[in-house]
């Protein structure tokens, strides 16, 4: 392609990474931080004990080299390399770790489990390891915002094809690469971005999410040892935007950085289901919290109301798993009513066919309801004796406009865990995540992640 | 996707896989199957000692397991999955191996590695093996034929894409999966179908190629261990054709499984470099052998004619590394009549500038021939007292009207392995390789590819 004019953006990425210092990141973006990352930890010791995890587990302790690394949720441990395969894989089985909002991609699960697997390797502080997780997220979600709405629309399950660069950046300064291994680093990360979005559904996703933190962590480390990659992997001519956008948005990638951060664009779930869902849920946990003692036989009916996007995709009166319960209104409805929780114990198989959350969900009704925002919904409920109790939710939690707090992510991360790993404490390792940044050793937080 | 109609490939193409019997294999295949080992095993002893190689396999001995595997060309063995990614690496890093001529895929360097790797932990037999290797190909190039020309032109190395695909069926066959798990298989394998021409050139090329292999084989073990893919993993609405392919022709990947095979449009490269210059090398070979004591200093002019191509392409006469003499008619020339070889060696940084290939390749002259095809050349060596030597060859050796004959790609074994491993002698690996439908046990050709 000699001759072919090409617009460069891996050069000024790199340098931006490698000339990054801890002082130059924001207060807000070190928060930020912690809680992506402690909310990933929830997610994976959540999903520790999933049969995708556990296989993955299985084929990959018979070719574990040095056991340095621990594995959430697990008394087993792997070499960083298969750690970090299977941290990300637990991280993302529920699809419940964190969401950048602009590109739907998960940022933490390829990122923070390459980070901690080779911190447990090669003393690393706990800002060393804050700065490069902020970096690393940075870049995977800059390439996603370059190549978004097209990628993910043409099948790309973009968390795994854009975590394998953010893995790769930030491994590499973690091990104190200079720009131009970085480089290489993500060229050796962009012969192993991949990830169909015909594998959602399916433990084959957890696959591509698990390759992408190894091939990351993996493309840093051969970079270190002066395996080379192209001048311009990203925005080559038969490099990634070219082969895996269309049109992608180049200025995405290099403008600003250092100055805006997709950190605060990023998003926590409060519920392991469909977002449409989540006003629905919040009004009926409200109700249940504001009528205590309330008699849920007394129930005639519940109407549930919103955008016409809520009944059209969660009117699903007659669902048998749980996967299909995760976007099912008559289901959630029924289980945030009787249990007063939406956790994953509340979206299983088993859950899902029980007598009284059968006879609950019987009586919900989905409707449009004009002039209603698609983050809100009505609910009301009508009671034998005539009465009817309504709750409206204008923004459902977990959505930019109304975040989860840190105590509401600490509630979930315990409600993970207490599902995944109930023999785990989980106080130590939440405390030793929001003290990331006065830990000599960041590595030696895995230990309190495994059972 | 529901109610999409959707044409389904990867059933059909699991059916085959898994009640394919060795006695369905045609003779002729069964022999070609043999070439492309023994052409591969040649190619990665030769690559064996690259820097790309090298530094690959520096960094996963770090991590390496139990140590079941050989290297090819080195000492150190490795766990399974890290020794088919170094060996595909070696056997492909010099473009050396066998080309599938309707795709360039090269098919047997993801496939075969994986496949020996495997055998070396668990008994396989020579006719297992083989039959399992026929499968592997005949998956990864009837999925490139589906996808070409797009795939390629797109900018994706459709060796590392579509070689996941074929390690994890071979692989998937010497495990004995039926044909459910050999679905998952390949569905694991999609999760992970990666590789860009951006990085040809670089040594991030091996990355994708030794990721295929390693990804292939670790994707059949994923789903022996029970973990499920998708069910139309390749012509789904976001499966591996739709997303990395446009308007592919999937009637190339299902009609005429077991009737036509693959393996018969498979070539092999006698020289390692652009394949425009075979003919001229031949040519140039040819006038050596039939003018013996030929005074090289006498010559004062030599003519290369032939098509277009062959000028727009080759006539290059003041290249300075090994890697631009692999496209200069000039340096061919030289060498060919000076060494009698154009091997591996004959297209080193080292040789290039050496005095006399200088001296002779300033006489070399590159024209064009109006009528002469692009698989033909002439060559013209003027003496300085006036008489010429004309050579025509029509066909060059390794196209596929000329493949290269048995005897011939145990030549290039045996100069590729004295390049790479010059301390290894051969002979037991080729005779092993040309009688491995009788071994019990394939895994022990390995050890005599190991120094």
């Amino acid at each position: 392609m000699i001759g072919c004019p090409m617009q460069t953006v891996t050069r000024p990425l790199v340098d931006f990474l490698a000339s990054s210092r801890w002082e130059d990141v924001p207060d807000d973006v070190r928060h930020a931080a912690k809680r992506s990352i402690l909310n990933c930890f929830g997610a994976a010791l959540g999903g520790s004990q999933d049969a995708a995890v556990k296989g993955v587990l299985a084929v990959l302790d018979r070719f574990s080299g040095p056991r340095g690394a621990t594995v959430t949720g697990h008394a087993i441990r792997l070499d960083m390399l298969s750690a970090a395969f299977v941290n990300a894989a637990s991280g993302n089985v529920f699809d419940f770790d964190d969401t950048h909002h602009p590109t739907i991609i998960h940022p933490t699960a390829p990122v923070a489990p390459a980070l901690f697997a080779l911190a447990e390797s090669r003393v690393t502080t706990g800002q060393e390891l804050l700065h490069a997780f902020v970096l690393g997220v940075e870049v995977e979600c800059r390439l996603g915002n370059a190549v978004t709405p097209w990628h993910y629309k043409r099948g790309w399950h973009i968390t795994s094809t854009c975590g394998v660069f953010g893995a790769a950046a930030a491994a590499a300064k973690v091990l104190g690469l200079d720009a131009q291994q970085m480089l290489w680093a993500l060229g050796n990360a962009s012969a192993q971005s991949s990830g169909l979005i015909e594998t959602l559904g399916t433990m084959a996703k957890s696959i591509g999410v698990g390759a992408s933190a190894r091939g990351g962590l993996s493309a840093a480390l051969f970079a270190e040892a002066g395996v080379t990659g192209p001048a311009e992997p990203i925005a080559g001519p038969r490099g990634f935007t070219s082969v895996m956008g269309h049109g992608a948005d180049l200025a995405a990638i290099s403008e600003g950085l250092g100055k805006t951060w997709e950190l605060h664009a990023n998003t926590h779930k409060p519920y392991p289901c469909g977002v449409v869902l989540f006003p629905v849920i919040d009004a009926c946990l409200d109700l249940r919290a504001q009528n205590p003692g309330l008699d849920l036989d007394a129930i005639t009916e519940i109407k549930v109301e919103g955008h016409s996007l809520l009944r059209e995709r969660t009117d699903r009166p007659s669902v048998i798993t749980g996967r299909e319960a995760q976007v099912s209104a008559q289901h959630s409805v029924a289980v945030a009513l009787i249990e007063g929780l939406a956790g994953v114990a509340q979206f299983e198989d088993a859950i899902v066919n029980r007598a009284d959350i059968l006879a609950l969900r019987s009586k919900v009704h989905v409707r449009e309801r004009a002039g209603t925002s698609v983050e809100a919904a009505h609910v009301t409920i009508t009671l034998a004796d005539g009465r009817t109790l309504h709750s409206l939710v204008e923004q459902g939690r977990g959505t930019p406009q109304r975040p989860m707090s840190d105590a509401d992510i600490e509630a979930k991360v315990r409600d993970l865990a207490k599902y995944g790993c109930p023999t785990l404490d989980p106080s130590p390792l939440i405390d030793a995540i929001w003290s990331l940044e006065s830990s000599r050793d960041a590595g030696t937080v895995m230990r309190l992640a495994s059972t």
